[in-house]
């Protein structure tokens, strides 16, 4: 019978980047199917940011921590090898939070069926998490308006490039703000973004004053750090902001300080957190909103693929070293 | 013909209190009224943290500052005392924006005539701007559920007294934070809040534990300063935090440190700030939720009277020194 390798986690990070040192990495033997079971071969993972504060013992989380010595979360696309269940057969296309490990022995619980023609990379690229949470956190927590200014931070990432996409496509002038020229020039050049910064290189106060002339209406925030005070500052009355991730201030250690809510009196902003597990029963009028728009050819994206389950580990450093070129994944 | 007895702006505050300095008592003569005009004695003016703000030149501020050398900004309270003006008659009790000034030809517009059997003082303690303030944070920004815990800051004050009051009514456990132990007993033992705590001796952290057992859902912040941050800490999930005033912040200079936003992510909170000027046409709206409960004896005041209109100088200090004992106003 085929081994399961799997990556368990073994200890907590405390700060600095993500290594072999926390994760253990196993063979396990599979058992036989019992009835009502499948067995399901992954073949590519997903990474995500959530990654970070899943592995933290945090107690206000909105999931619980992955528990040491468990197969670290994740969610990921597969095919049925083999079933004893009377709604999925072998061949199926398959998604699910199926965890860092290769094979899967699931009684069909959150686990669906998908169109066999997608491809792993549009699968989690868009129809996953990053294009539910981008297309949430744009319609229901921004609330945008036709010809507002919008600014997205880590636009080049998996949710921001599709958060622009959709203000592209609903008629907003769009500024995203990301960590390289490279990843800039694909913003404007290849997605349509009005404008886009570097924040590493650029002067951030005068360059967004620059391209931002009427201020900025709606804030998806996805990094934190130091692009997050200019674009606060230059907040229009009644302006609203979703605070979507804050990679830039993970890694454990005390938090950095915040800003004063003197300006969210002052402009009557509305500051709103969310998170997709809140959100997942939504996920059919979600994707009633983002599929026209990728019929429409207007959702474009770009896959990482990372190769080989161990990779994992070291890929997770990409989101806060800014390496990554795309949708993070994994292909198994 | 009687002088006009005036308060003009002449020089902005740069922190520290607020003194003579800033201001030029003038009595100014009248001029005979034209058709179309009428004459209104004040009675009592309103003092409002909102004139700190008023006082300073910020282009982003939600209604123009008060130019240098005119008449101070405030509300009032007074009586007709002459009237060429077809809907307003000699006696009528009108309320307007009347002011720091002792007499006041107006055209009718924004003054509104009132019950003259309700006196100065529940005119201004609870059907004006503190009675809408509260009524639309707490209703409107908070959206409060039964069995609710709120916190409120500056809850002695006239606005934080009316949402502590409004919550009781509602059914939430309710928590204010004042500045003395004799506004912490009023605050139970009279206005029936379920606990209080002297922000000035308490330890802030362990008892707003105690008193908060099951977390705060709901928190109407008045005040800023040193109680923020232990309850933005205890916020549970989709907690709303409505921002109405940071008396504590105000006073020129540099802005303080503010809170990282990364609980506003864990906890998936709204902060929304609101100023009243932005949902004064609401008013009847927030009166009919408002009006019941005072109409129950659900809604009690107490007012701070200071005489003489000089007195509003020296008066706005109790703001900031936590010397006002209950809606603050001056008689004329």
């Amino acid at each position: 019978m085929a081994k399961n390798l799997a990556i368990r986690l073994t200890a907590r990070p405390s700060g600095g980047p993500i290594s072999e040192e926390l994760f253990e990495i196993v063979e396990l033997p599979q058992q036989p199917l019992h009835d009502g079971q499948f067995l399901v071969r992954q073949s590519s993972l997903s990474l995500d940011p959530a990654m970070f504060g899943w592995m933290l013992p945090d107690k206000d989380s909105y999931i619980p921590p992955v528990a040491l010595g468990e197969v670290m979360r994740g969610s990921g696309v597969g095919e049925v090898l083999e079933s004893r269940h009377p709604d999925f057969k072998t061949g199926d296309k398959v998604r699910g939070m199926f965890g860092w490990q290769t094979l899967i022995t699931s009684n069909g619980s959150g686990v669906s069926k998908i169109d066999p023609s997608l491809s792993d990379e549009m699968v989690l690229s868009v129809f996953s998490l990053p294009g539910l949470t981008a297309t949430h956190g744009f319609y229901h927590v921004l609330q945008p308006e036709v010809g507002q200014t919008l600014v997205v931070s880590g636009a080049a990432g998996s949710v921001g490039s599709i958060v622009g996409q959709l203000a592209k496509a609903e008629g907003l002038h769009v500024v995203g703000v990301a960590g390289s020229d490279e990843k800039c020039e694909w913003l404007t050049d290849e997605l349509g973004f009005d404008a886009a910064l570097n924040y590493k290189t650029a002067d951030l106060e005068n360059t967004l004053a620059t391209l931002t002339p009427e201020g900025i209406d709606r804030y998806f925030e996805n990094t934190g750090g130091a692009i997050q005070l200019p674009v606060y500052n230059r907040m229009n009355a009644h302006g609203r902001i979703a605070v979507c991730g804050l990679i830039a201030e993970y890694g454990g250690g005390t938090e950095p300080p915040g800003l004063s809510w003197i300006n969210i009196i002052k402009k009557r902003l509305t500051v709103q957190g969310f998170t997709m597990p809140d959100h997942l029963h939504q996920a059919p009028t979600l994707l009633e909103k983002l599929t026209p728009h990728v019929v429409a050819g207007k959702i474009k994206y770009r896959s990482h693929v990372l190769e080989g389950l161990p990779s994992a580990i070291e890929g997770l450093n990409l989101f806060t070293n800014g390496g990554n070129k795309g949708k993070l994944m994994v292909r198994l």
